[in-house]
């Protein structure tokens, strides 16, 4: 990334937006040389991201060669209107977001645990209520599906983590848009406010 | 796609998920040959897809020797829980979604006046309500920022939408989705409900 700034050295985030990134987009090279994105629904552990998906088909036929994939989460947080920072300027417009964006080296998860596990982790992220059997390769419920689905492994070789949230502005253009935002109080707009400041606080 | 029951064959769909998605995200292959993934807030006209970033860096580098780049934006509804298609069984879980996917050529767009009406276009996508002086290569103020921001441009070759909204069910399930999800009634489930009304209006 060209804007130091903006770039986040706490790994705890990892674990952060991984289990609040919905949805996840992995970036591969298809067999035509093309860049190629699918939107995934995903779970994270030890640092590695695992989704599920057919036995054929091109994720299928692409991971079978454990190629190096990219693996990125973006979490949008509140648009910043460029009249809170300037008069009729409209460049400082911007939207504050946190970002995690993985290199890694896809793989198929062959073993029938480590399949059971990454299915169960990812139903606990997407069906935290609960309301069904869980999943394991001792349950004879899942020894067929489990062995039907194909559980997609990235083996994260680098990771990258960014975080605008004003960095770039002075302290008191911070402190102007905390009070802006807490005023406003749409959708995200709290949450902005809050790592707005923990900028401050670590600066 | 493997799954052709929910391929969108409605171009319409092009402009409702390019306006209504906020960030979408850009596939590369970079410098080293791994692939790439850049969250980005967008706009489109005319089927292309336009952004903003700087005259260095990697995107811009890229981006001048015209590559073949990708470009997804993915719309997440609902989460269906398992108990309301099964009993115990957890695999029937999903998430309904738009998605839009492109294939093309990146540009770097060199014109003054076609940067200025992207620009603008932006804007009018991020800060409907206004508050700044319109962005146009004949007023002052922007005819700097206009020189220094780089504009990219992706001319789409290949356009891809896809839509799961229970398509593989049968009209029964879906109408008890329909149900559950309007009893429900939480974020994003009134929409839901009416896409799966859609497909059966359709099918």
């Amino acid at each position: 990334m060209r804007r130091q700034e903006f770039q986040c050295q706490d790994l705890a985030e990892f674990d952060w937006i991984a289990q609040h990134g919905r949805v996840g987009h992995l970036g591969l090279i298809d067999s035509s040389g093309f860049p190629r994105i699918v939107p995934l629904n995903f779970v994270a552990f030890n640092r590695h991201i695992y989704f599920h998906g057919a036995l054929d088909g091109e994720k299928f036929e692409v991971f079978r060669s454990q190629p190096q994939v990219t693996f990125s989460i973006a979490i949008p947080y509140s648009t910043i209107p460029s009249y809170w920072i300037a008069k009729d300027y409209a460049c400082p417009a911007t939207t504050y977001f946190k970002s995690l964006h993985i290199r890694g080296q896809g793989a198929i998860a062959e073993d029938m645990a480590e399949k059971a596990t990454a299915l169960q982790a990812f139903m606990e992220k997407y069906q935290p209520e609960g309301g069904y059997r869980p999943i394991s390769c001792n349950e004879p419920m899942y020894e067929k599906p489990l062995q039907k689905v194909a559980v997609f492994r990235i083996d994260s070789l680098q990771i990258d983590i960014k975080a605008k949230f004003g960095q770039n502005l002075s302290p008191k253009v911070r402190l102007e848009l905390i009070a802006k935002l807490e005023a406003r109080n749409q959708a995200t707009d709290q949450q902005t406010a809050d790592e707005i400041r923990r900028t401050l606080i670590a600066s």
